[in-house]
C-alpha cells in the first residue's frame, strides 16, 4: 500500500517517479490561463484567515459543500469565517475520489506544511495552523507566486478593462515575474444579453470610436487588440455555447446589429450568424496579430435562476452542454483557414465525450506554423482531475501529438492553485512512465526528459512565444 | 491468478477485501426500484424449475441467445424447458467478460450451493442440482428474500392498480419485509398513444373523477397519489425518451388534452408540451409529499416489429437513444426549483455517455433538504456491469458526492437478483480499496466503514425516508 | 519492467502470453476489408524504398508529420524520399503513445527483422537496411501476404470497375492467396456530388441499362451485383456521414431522381430520402444475396479546403462527425427486418462514443441466421488503437457476444499492415487473459481457444461464408 499522498503520489512505477522528480518536479510553472485579479498582485494582497482564502469564491467548494447537504448559511450566507471552515472540512473528510481532495491536501502540504488529513476533528488545528502561517510575509500573493516557481501569469480581461494594475505590476522592478494580459471579448460577442447596448456603449468610450455598424464594432475592437497587444498581450479567450458555423453575408450581419442597435432583441438564428461572424474577425486579427485563440465551449450557465438571484453567475450552477456539433467546428476552423487566416487554436470542451472528435479536428489543420498548431487543451473545469486528464492525455496522444502538447493552466482565482501544475505533471509522468514500463516505449530518458519538460514548461514558451 | 468467483471476486487488493467482508457483506438489502410482482410475494409463489426462474422473463438472457444465433424456438419459442436450458447453458458457455456470466454464477453460488461453472457440459448437473433444490420450502419467493437479507422492497406500479397484494403482504405478520408500493404514471403522460384514452377510462374509473381536461387528470391523479400514500410509497418512477422542456401555457395543455380526448392524434411539438406539462405537474406533487421523483431516460424501446408483433414489449428489443439534451433537461429541473418544488429526484441515463452531463447538473440543483437531494442513479440496465458501475461511481465522486449516494438496486424481474447488490458492492469496495491503495484516500477505516454501509444501504433509508 | 516490444509485447500476464502465443500467433490472417490495389498483387509489385512503402499514401503517418509541424515539402511536397523519411524519422522519435509507434515499430521487426527504435539519430541506419531488404523477391507484395500467413483479401471496389486484376490474380494458379472483390457504390448514392450525372453515365455504360429513373438506377446496380457474384464478392461496404432514416414513397424518390437527372441539385431532405431509398434498396438485395452489409459511418471528409485543392481526397484532413442518432439507425434497420430483409450487418462508427448505443443496437436484430448476425466492426481508423480496441471489445463483451466477433480487418493501403491483425490479437488475449487472472472466467482452456481462433479467424469464415 502506498502511503498516503506521499512524495511519489500519483507515480505508480519506479520510471514514474523518475521522470518527475528528475524532470518535472523542479521545472518553472507557466500559467497562460487564469482568472487571478492583477490587483491583487499589484497590491500583494495578504489573508486574514485560511476561509478568505479558500472559501471566498470556490466555486468547486460551494457545489461540494450543497452536495453534502450544508445549508446556504454556511456557504456564502452569513456564518462565521470558523463555522464556514468547520463546514468545510467535516464535508471534504468524506469527499472520497473527488479532486478537491487531492487539491486541497496539496496545497496544505506545500503551501502549510500541514501533512495531516482534514476532515471534522482536524478543523480546529488546521484552521489554527494555517491563520497562524499566513499572518507571514511570505504567504502574501507575490510570495505564494514566487514560492511556486512560476515565470509568468496570462490573466483574463475585458477589453474595456484599463489594464492598468498589469502596469503597475510591469514598472515595479521588485517583482520578477511576468504578468499578462489576455484578451477576453465575450461581452462583446453576447449579442442577446439584455446590457449589450451598454457594453458597447463603455467600449465606443474607451476606444474612441462610436460604434454605430458592426465595422465600427471591429474597428474599436482592433483599437482595443492594439492597446492589449502594447501591454504585453499574446492570447485570446472564448467562452462559447458550441462552435458554431452560421454564415451570412456582410449586409445581413449589419442588419442584425443596427436591429440590436435600435434596441430590439435578435432571434436565435440571428444570434448565430452574428456569433460567427464575430468569431471569424476577431479570429482573422488573431491570425495577424500571432495571438492564440483559446476557444472554451460546451457549457451551459446560470441553470438555478433562484440562486442566480442572490448570488450571481460564477458561483457554482454551471453545467455541460451536451451539444456541440463537430462539423460546425471542423467548417468553422476551415473558413478562417481557406483565407490563411486561422491562428494558434486550443480548443477546449467541458464534455469529456468531445476528446476524439476534438482530437481528429486538430489533425485536419496543423502545418508548420507551429508544433501542434492547434492544440486540444489541457481537462477543462469539471474534467480537472485524474482521470479526466488521463483521458485527454491518452486522447491527444492516440490522435495526435502528445509531445507537443502546451500542458497545464490553472483556469483559477486562487493563488493557491499552482500545485494544480504538480498534480498535472504526476499524472503525465505516471502516464509516460506507464508507457516504458509496458514496453511500449523505449527506456529513453533523453527523449523522455524532453518531453516531461516540453510538456510541463518548454512547449508553451515555443507555442505561445513568450518573452522568457 | 485469482480463483473464478471466490469469495474475493472482485476484490483486488487487501483493503478491497477488508472493506467488503468487514462492512459490506453482511449490510442488509434495500432495493428501492424493481419490477418483481407484489402477488407472488403475497402467494409466496415457488417454481417448477429453473428455466421457469431463469428464462421465463429475461430478456438480457434473451438477447445473449439471439446474439449466439440461437432459433427463437428455444428463447420464447415451444422447445421443451429443458431444451431451453441446455441452449441457455451452452451459450453462457461463451459469455466471456458478459455480465450475465457473473450474475448467474453468483445466484447459482449463493442461491443453490454450486461453485462450479454452467456450460454445455454441465448442463445436465446443473439443471438437475437447481430443480430438486427449488423444491424445498427455503426457495419460495418470500424465503429467497429472506435470505438476501432484504429489508424493503419497492415495486414499480400504474396508478390505476388497486394495491391489493400490497396489503395483503402489509397485512400478513408472519412476513417481516416491507413491500411499498411505487407510482409510475407513464401510461397517464403517453398521450401519443393508440390506447390513451381507454387508459384515461380506467383511471377515471379508479379516481372517481370524470376526466375532462388537463385539470381533471391533475385531480385524478392527486386522488392516487393519496391513495398511493396511504399505502406506503414514498417514490414515483417515470420512463422519459429524454428529459425534455418544451413549456407552454395552461391554455395550451388544455387545447391539446381536448384534442386528444376527442380522439385525433397530436404532433410531436404537442406531445413534448404536453409531457413537459405533466412532468412539471406531478414533480411538484412529489416535491409537496416528499417523494423521491426517479427519472429513466435515454432509451428508445421496441425497435423490431416483427418480434414486437409477436412478443410485445420488454422481451429484448430496446436500445440507447442518443439524443438526450442536457440543456433541456438542467431548464426542466429550474423550471420546478425556482418554484420551489423540485423534489429530490434521481436521474437514470441508459447513455454512459451521459454520466459527465448528469454530475455537473446535479450540483446546480443541490441543497440542504438532503445529503445529495439530486442523485445520479446507479448504472442502468444495459450498464449494469463492472465497467458501468466502476464509470458511474468514479464519474459521481469526481464531480459530486460520491459518499452520498444512495447505491444500487436490482430494477429486476426475478427474485434471485438480489446477488447484484453483492455484486455492486464488490466493485464499490474494490473502487474505494484502490483510491486508499493508491495514497488517494488515507486509510482511516472509521470513515470507509460509514462510507461503504452508507452506500450499501444507509443513505437510502435517510434519503427516502423509509420506516425502518 | 517489461522489454520494449518484445515478444510479450502488450500480454502483462501469463494466461495472456499463453493465449497469444500458443492460439492466436499461428493462426491464418484473413483481410475482409482493405484499400489494397489489386492490380499491385496482379503485377507483383516491388518497391523501391521504404519511403514508397511507408510514406507514398499513409494519411496516418502525414497527419502526425504535420502535428510535428514539418513543412509539407516533407510530407507530400518535392523534397527527396530520404528526407521525407528523415523528417518521419524525427517525428516517429517522439510520437509517445500513438499508435504508429507501435505499427511502424512492429513492420520494422516482422518484416525488416530491425529490433531497434526509429528515430532521426536511425534514420540513416534504418533507411539503407530497409531498402537493402525491399531489393530481395521475398519483399514483393505477393511475398509480403504470403510472409503474413493471409489467406484471403477482400479489396473495396466501384460497381463499375472491371474487375480485370481480381481475374488475373484469381486465373494465376502460382497465387494461392484469394482475393476477392467487395462491392461499395458510394458514388451511386451519392446524389448530391457534382459528378454524380457522370458517374451514372459510366454505370449504364457498364451495366447496358440506360439509367433514366430510380427504378433502372437499381436494376443496373443488381446487373453489377451478378457480376460482382460471379466474381466472388460476398461483401458490401458503405460510407455513410449517419446511418440515416428518412422514408420517403416511391413517386417521391422518383421526383427527387428525376430532378436531379435534370442537372438540378437537391435540398438536403431530398437528398437524405433518395439516401434512405437507396439503402433500403441495396440492403435488401444483400439480404436476399447473403452478402454481408459493412455500415461505415461518423465520419466528416475533407475538411480543410485549402488543402483539398490540392492533394485531393484521403489525404488527412477528415474527422470524427459526432451527429449520428442511433434512433434512425435502429429505424433503418427494422424497416429492413420487417420485411425479412436485412441482412448479415456490420457497424462501424468512427466516434468511440457510439460503442454503447451500438452494442445495444446489435440485440434488437439478433436471429439464428448466424452468430452474431448483427456485428459491431472492430475499432475503425481513429480509433485503431490500443484504447480504442479494448473499448470497443469491452463494450461488445459486456452488451453483446465477443466470442462470435468476426474481429480484425486492416482497412489499410499497404502491403505491410498484416502486422496490425497481429496488434489486435495481442490486445484480444491480454483482455481474455486479465478476465482469467481475475477470476471473472474460468481457466478452461478449451473454450478459451476457440474464443480466440473464433475472433482471430474462425468466426470470420463462418459468418461471411468464404469458399475456404
Amino acid at each position: 500500500m502506498k502511503k498516503f499522498m506521499d512524495k511519489d503520489f500519483l507515480l505508480s512505477t519506479e520510471t514514474a517517479q523518475k521522470l518527475f522528480h528528475e524532470y518535472a518536479e523542479k521545472t518553472p510553472v507557466l500559467d497562460y490561463h487564469c482568472h487571478i485579479n492583477p490587483k491583487e498582485i499589484a497590491e500583494d494582497r495578504k489573508f486574514d484567515n485560511i476561509t478568505q482564502v479558500w472559501l471566498g469564491g470556490d466555486h468547486y467548494k460551494w457545489r461540494f459543500m450543497r452536495s453534502c447537504g450544508v445549508d446556504e448559511k454556511y456557504i456564502t450566507g452569513d456564518a462565521s469565517d470558523y463555522e464556514k471552515f468547520e463546514k468545510w472540512a467535516e464535508c471534504l473528510g468524506h469527499a472520497i475520489g473527488n479532486p478537491l481532495y487531492h487539491w486541497s491536501h496539496l496545497e496544505l502540504q506545500r503551501y502549510f506544511d500541514y501533512h495531516g488529513t482534514l476532515n471534522k476533528n482536524t478543523a480546529k488545528e488546521v484552521w489554527e495552523l494555517c491563520n497562524e502561517k499566513l499572518k507571514d510575509p511570505s504567504m502574501s500573493v507575490r510570495n505564494l507566486i514566487r514560492k511556486s516557481n512560476v515565470t509568468l501569469i496570462c490573466t483574463t480581461d475585458d477589453p474595456v478593462d484599463s489594464l492598468e494594475w498589469h502596469k503597475v505590476i510591469r514598472e515595479d522592478a521588485s517583482f520578477e515575474v511576468k504578468v499578462l494580459p489576455a484578451w477576453r471579448p465575450d461581452k462583446a460577442m453576447n449579442i442577446e444579453k439584455p446590457d449589450y447596448l451598454t457594453y458597447l456603449g463603455k467600449l465606443s468610450e474607451v476606444s474612441g470610436i462610436e460604434i454605430k455598424s458592426f465595422k465600427d464594432l471591429s474597428s474599436a475592437l482592433k483599437k482595443r487588440m492594439d492597446f492589449f497587444a502594447e501591454n504585453g498581450c499574446l492570447v485570446s479567450d472564448h467562452a462559447l455555447e458550441y462552435v458554431m458555423y452560421a454564415p451570412a453575408d456582410e449586409n445581413e450581419i449589419e442588419e442584425i446589429f443596427s436591429k440590436r442597435l435600435a434596441g430590439n432583441s435578435v432571434t436565435r438564428e440571428e444570434e448565430l450568424k452574428f456569433k460567427t461572424a464575430f468569431m471569424l474577425t476577431v479570429g482573422k486579427e488573431y491570425a495577424d496579430r500571432k495571438w492564440v485563440m483559446q476557444l472554451h465551449y460546451g457549457c451551459k450557465r446560470d441553470n438555478n435562476d433562484l440562486m442566480f438571484a442572490s448570488l450571481g453567475p460564477d458561483t457554482g450552477y454551471d453545467c455541460i452542454n451536451n451539444y456541440a456539433p463537430s462539423s460546425q467546428m471542423a467548417d468553422f476552423l476551415n473558413a478562417l483557414n481557406k483565407e490563411n487566416k486561422l491562428p494558434k487554436t486550443i480548443l477546449y470542451s467541458l464534455n469529456p465525450n468531445d476528446n476524439e472528435a476534438i482530437g481528429t479536428i486538430l489533425g485536419c489543420f496543423q502545418n508548420s506554423d507551429a508544433v501542434g498548431k492547434i492544440q486540444q487543451g489541457s481537462a477543462w473545469w469539471f474534467n480537472d482531475h485524474k482521470i479526466g486528464m488521463q483521458n485527454q492525455m491518452l486522447s491527444l496522444a492516440n490522435l495526435g501529438n502528445l509531445s507537443g502538447f502546451v500542458g497545464m493552466l490553472t483556469d483559477s482565482r486562487s493563488f493557491l492553485s499552482y500545485t494544480r501544475h504538480e498534480y498535472f505533471r504526476r499524472i503525465l509522468c505516471n502516464l509516460l512512465g506507464d508507457f516504458v514500463e509496458n514496453g511500449e516505449f523505449p527506456e529513453d530518458y533523453e527523449t523522455l526528459e524532453e518531453i516531461v519538460k516540453g510538456i510541463s514548461y518548454n512547449n508553451a514558451i515555443q507555442y505561445f512565444q513568450f518573452p522568457l
